[in-house]
């Protein structure tokens, strides 16, 4: 799921600068291939990325793009040039014969006589190992309030003690579980349902809804956990959009009209990065009047988010390093003097808000404990603070609204669009 | 997950007849290659099943195995031998040199100097399509009555109507929004968290633990679901012991020492099936003594389920037709006479006990009405009913015990020891 080499892929497939026509050597760009008109089988040579491969007894179909057309070139090639090095994101060249298709999805495909790999696409996973974490919880992780408590039914007709001897709750977040896991196993992740009692009817709230949550042993600063998230968010949508183009197709031109350009738009540019003081400087400066007036110490609202993504050109906007007082105790202390900040990140896209939530977690013991009594926790979460005596090692993690991805990409607006039985405030239907 | 041809793989991996010494033309077995002594360079030639690949810049190496010993040969060739047919379960026949091998893992392996790949092997899925069913629901779907019933923390504390408006619960089992999708997807699965608030100390019993599920449209008898239950057990196993065999080894070395013969058992034998009549039967015969008394029409108990599997040798075995007073109001009436059954099937592995559960469903509108009506639930499930009025077709399914399937194939006795944070009654840690 989380790929290297992605951001290069998404750039490749999506940019669409025009390429000059009639290069020498009778090299077409993909685009000027699709638009050949005289497919009288004259010899080109095209060169870019794979998108697709489909391979047969006697026939190898390969489907390429080289970023200068949304749509991808057909090569049609003998079953004998098939390897396994001709994988999805490898770069090629491929000589042949454009000749007339007699497919109807398009014009022209090109008939093989050559192909070589000039860079192969390494597709193997970075080794993050795969952790179920539990659902019924006696953690109240982030103190939210929000939560679902659970009781044996039978327990509820004639309380006689909890079931488990203890109040549990449904999960808000595996983080903390995922933590013991690292400590064992330097990449975890996992991908699961996950419980908020919100009393919201908004679009883009779920009473249960999915959440991808990674956490990373021995990470030391924001950037790596920011090129995290990058990667994990480009390289999944290039794999759905290779993988489901019809369906993606289908979103965009009945449920999303016109969204499909945000989407090649989020794809080709770097996230962008700005602290939470900034983003306070930009909403201060702001012609806009807000509901809510921007100030240092307070939460991003809704329309301060939605200020900020269009602000910074509907580009998707890391926001890091927020006050302590706002965040949750296992954040780690930035140390930084009297704007007290922790080494929090969010991350804004355009149409959602927020998509993603993490941190570098507080892997000192005495800076924790010290967070602990501050916020009343110290009983509640000793076995946490107990992780820190047994080879501690910094490490950070965050967790991808699986529903809100969704929106994203597919540019659905309302939530409940994107998963078969939403549940949320007033509804629990089936 | 669900492949073709893994029976043919299980059997082949695991049945280690003898193979007799020197044949012809070099050709080797796979035991007596790994026995050779004199690793002098002579040519042999050796045929099996690919058990792993590994393909490095310049180096592909490959694993195979004829069934002969447990064991599997190292080939090791030159890089321009790899191509995509060299892959998990293709049959290959390898002609080179038996040589010392430099890894300290085996003594020898064979430096390939011709590869032929003799049969390929498809590893695609068969075209289920993964449905994320929800956890919280307001069915209770079995009428069980073991269930965890949920409520927003703020409203236990000031009740004031249901976050829901209705009473909700933990999932006890995806099927029944797996027939609603079934209705659209031809081939769906489930793959999660289920609960059921037994209060249970047992050795496989959890209170939450996951499951897969699949439901199967347009499936007319129980043996095409049986065939599929097996497929599922034999395949999983098949890529569990190919992809991580040093933790099987693991297991079956300090967990469980002598279950891995077990395992082999299962895998090469097939599955049997007996009806629920001949199951009493069998124990009515039996010269033991049951705490429960066999009977036409009582519940098979644990002791009886350990007796029909040791009786068939100790291979799973499949009870088929129970009766309709026994199951949920949901299988489908075999109308049958006297002796009412219905189309229902468990599964019993050694070890283990119940692991898989299933049936065909009833998909006509009168008999499920009818059903509904005797047991008391015609309100409940009106929307279930429903379905059957719009594009009703045969189907069945299944349910499988994740935890139950792990303990069963790597022999661990305490379901507890295959879930890192095992959940059960007075139990909820962390």
């Amino acid at each position: 799921m989380l790929r290297t080499g992605c951001l290069l892929r998404a750039l490749r497939f999506f940019s669409s600068a025009p390429c000059p026509r009639h290069k020498p050597s009778g090299r077409l760009s993909v685009r000027d291939a699709l638009r050949a008109q005289h497919t009288s089988g004259e010899r080109v040579k095209v060169q870019g990325w794979i998108r697709s491969v489909r391979s047969q007894k006697e026939v190898l179909f390969l489907h390429i793009n080289d970023g200068s057309s949304l749509e991808s070139l057909q090569i049609v090639a003998d079953a004998s040039f098939d390897c396994r090095e001709l994988a999805f994101g490898s770069s090629v060249e491929v000589q042949g014969q454009l000749v007339k298709s007699p497919a109807k999805r398009q014009n022209v495909e090109l008939k093989a006589e050559n192909i070589t790999v000039i860079g192969n696409c390494d597709a193997k996973d970075r080794g993050f190992v795969h952790i179920h974490t539990p659902v019924i919880t006696s953690n109240d992780c982030e103190g939210a309030g929000e939560l679902f408590q659970v009781e044996a039914s039978s327990k509820i007709k004639a309380p006689e003690g909890n079931f488990f001897d203890v109040p549990t709750f449904l999960t808000v977040s595996g983080q903390l579980h995922l933590e013991v896991m690292s400590g064992a196993f330097a990449q975890v992740f996992t991908f699961g349902p996950t419980f908020r009692a919100e009393n919201s009817q908004s679009r883009r709230h779920l009473a249960e809804f999915y959440m991808v949550e990674a956490e990373i042993s021995f990470i030391e600063n924001l950037q790596d956990l920011t090129q995290i998230m990058e990667d994990l968010f480009k390289s999944t949508a290039m794999m759905v959009l290779s993988n489901c183009p019809e369906d993606v197709e289908l979103c965009h031109k009945f449920l999303a009209p016109g969204k499909k350009d945000r989407l090649e738009h989020m794809l080709k540019n770097n996230f962008l990065i700005i602290s939470y003081t900034e983003a306070v400087e930009i909403l201060k400066k702001a012609s806009q009047n807000f509901t809510f007036t921007p100030e240092w110490g307070a939460d991003l609202q809704t329309e301060h988010e939605k200020y900020l993504v269009e602000h910074c050109g509907n580009i998707p906007v890391f926001i890091i390093n927020y006050p302590l007082a706002l965040k949750p105790f296992y954040m780690r202390d930035n140390e930084d003097g009297p704007q007290h900040t922790v080494a929090a990140v969010d991350l804004l896209v355009p149409g959602v808000g927020e998509l993603f939530g993490g941190s570098l977690r507080e892997e000192r013991y005495h800076f924790l404990e010290q967070q602990l009594a501050r916020s009343g926790l110290t009983e509640a979460y000793q076995w946490y603070l107990e992780l820190r005596r047994f080879g501690s090692v910094p490490h950070g993690g965050f967790g991808m609204g699986f529903e809100r991805y969704l929106q994203c990409i597919l540019g659905v607006d309302n939530i409940k669009d994107v998963i078969p039985f939403p549940r949320f405030t007033h509804s629990c239907l089936l």
